[in-house]
C-alpha cells in the first residue's frame, strides 16, 4: 500500500509537508488527528512532495488524499529541520510497521531524516466531511487540550501551528471564515476567545476591532424583545 | 572553490537556507547583499543544510561563514518551495560560471531543484563588520526602495521577509533590539516608521505601545531647556 513511496524518482528527498487542520464550532476549538491503520499512533496529515508539484500543491493534494478535505485555505506557517525530530523515527516506524507489517515490511525510506513543511488551516468543522485515506483507519477532531501523544514532534507542531494561527487572527483576519456574511460583535469575540484560549474584556475588544477599520456596521439586528438589540456587522469589501 | 559542496555526502540534498539581514541605522532600512566574485550577480547570504546540522544551526553557520556575522538573532519566515523558483537557475548560473570558470566548471549541482528556508535578521548595520566570504567579492548595505534584481527568487525572498518583520513588530519586539536600554517615544516611533515605510500619528502610536503593557517609564530626560523634556522608557523585564 506504501509502495509507491518507494519509487523515489517520484518524491523531493528528505522532505514532507505536515497539515494542522483547526477544527471549530460553537466554543470548541479542535485539532484534526488520524490514526495508522491497526496501530495506536495518531499524527497529523503528513506526506511527501512530488518532484514536479510546488510544496503548496504537495499540502493540498496530501490533504485530500488523507482527509478528503479540498478547497481549504492552507498557510504555511513553519519548517521543522531539527536533527533529533526524527531521532524516534525508527522505534515508532517499527510500532506501526509492525501492525501493518502483512502489507508492508521495508518501511526504511520512512526513517530517514525528514524537514516537514507545516501548513495550519481553520475550518467549521461541523460543516466538513472528513475521509480517512488509505493509510489511516480513522479520523477524529480532538479538543486542544486534550491532545493525545503524537507520532514524532507532531506535538510540536501543532503548538507551533496554534501560536501561528493566535499571531495571525488580527493580521489575515482567518476567524472570520468561520462567521457567516453578517455577525454581532458578541459572535466575533467568541471566536477570538476560543482560539486565545482566554476571556477578553468586551470594550477593550471591540474597541480593538473598530479600529482595524475592516467592519461595516449594517443594521440593528431585529429581536422584538425589549432589550437593546446588538449591531450586525460585516466585512467591508 | 566550490567543491566542497560537490561531496554530496555532507548536504542534505534539495535543502537551502537564505538570509535576510536588514540593517538599520538612523532612518534608514537596508538589505545586505553579496556579490559573486568576478560577476554582477547579486545575492543574499544562502548556503546548504550539513547532514549533521539542525536547519537553523545551517542558518547561522551559512551566516557567518558568507558576512563574517556571528552571534544574530535569526528568525525563520518562510520556506520557498515552488517548483519554478530555479526555472532560470540553469541561466543565472551560467553567467556566474563564465565569469568563475577557470576555479570551476561544473555548477550542475546546483542548478537542481532546491526549497529554501527563509530568515531574516535585524542589526544595527553602524554597528557590525561584514566581511565577505570566498564566494563573494563584495558585501553592500542596499536601500530597500532601491533593491537591484537579485539571483534566483531572492527579491520575491526579500519582499516576504520585509513582510514578517512588519507583522512581527509588536508581536517580537525585533524593533528594541536596536534601541539602547533606555528611549523616548520618539526613538521608538522612528524606529517603526522606517520600518513600516510610512508616517505614524503620534498619539495613536504613543496610546498603542503603552497598551501592549511592555514599557517602564523611569524618568524626565534632562534637557537643561526650556521645553518640556520627554520621558524616557526601557523595556519592561
Amino acid at each position: 500500500m506504501l509502495s509507491r513511496f518507494k519509487q523515489t524518482e517520484l518524491w523531493l528527498p528528505g522532505i514532507s509537508v505536515d497539515c494542522v487542520i483547526f477544527g471549530f464550532h460553537e466554543d470548541q476549538l479542535k485539532v484534526l488527528l488520524l490514526k495508522f491503520q491497526n496501530t495506536r499512533v495518531w499524527s497529523l496529515a503528513g506526506g511527501f512532495v512530488g518532484v514536479d508539484e510546488d510544496v503548496d500543491q504537495a499540502a493540498a493534494r496530501v490533504l485530500l488524499e488523507r482527509t478528503g478535505l479540498s478547497d481549504i485555505y492552507l498557510e504555511q506557517f513553519y519548517t521543522f529541520g531539527d536533527l533529533a525530530r526524527n531521532d524516534r523515527a525508527a522505534e515508532e516506524h517499527r510500532g506501526v510497521n509492525a501492525a501493518m507489517g502483512s502489507l508492508d515490511n521495508d518501511l526504511s525510506w520512512m526513517a530517514k531524516r525528514y524537514i516537514t513543511i507545516g501548513y495550519y488551516a481553520l475550518v467549521d468543522y461541523s460543516k466538513v466531511m472528513v475521509n480517512p485515506g488509505e493509510f489511516s483507519d480513522a479520523a477524529e477532531w480532538v479538543d486542544i487540550v486534550a491532545m493525545p501523544h503524537l507520532f514524532l514532534d507532531h506535538n510540536k507542531i501543532v503548538n507551533k501551528a496554534l501560536e501561528a494561527l493566535r499571531l495571525s487572527l488580527d493580521e489575515k483576519l482567518v476567524a472570520f471564515n468561520l462567521l457567516g456574511e453578517t455577525f454581532t460583535m458578541s459572535d466575533i469575540q467568541m471566536v477570538y476567545e476560543t482560539i486565545l484560549g482566554k476571556k477578553l474584556v468586551r470594550t477593550n475588544f471591540q474597541r480593538k476591532m473598530l479600529s482595524l477599520d475592516i467592519l461595516e456596521r449594517i443594521e440593528k439586528k431585529f429581536t422584538g424583545g425589549a432589550h437593546k438589540a446588538p449591531y450586525l456587522y460585516r466585512l467591508k469589501s
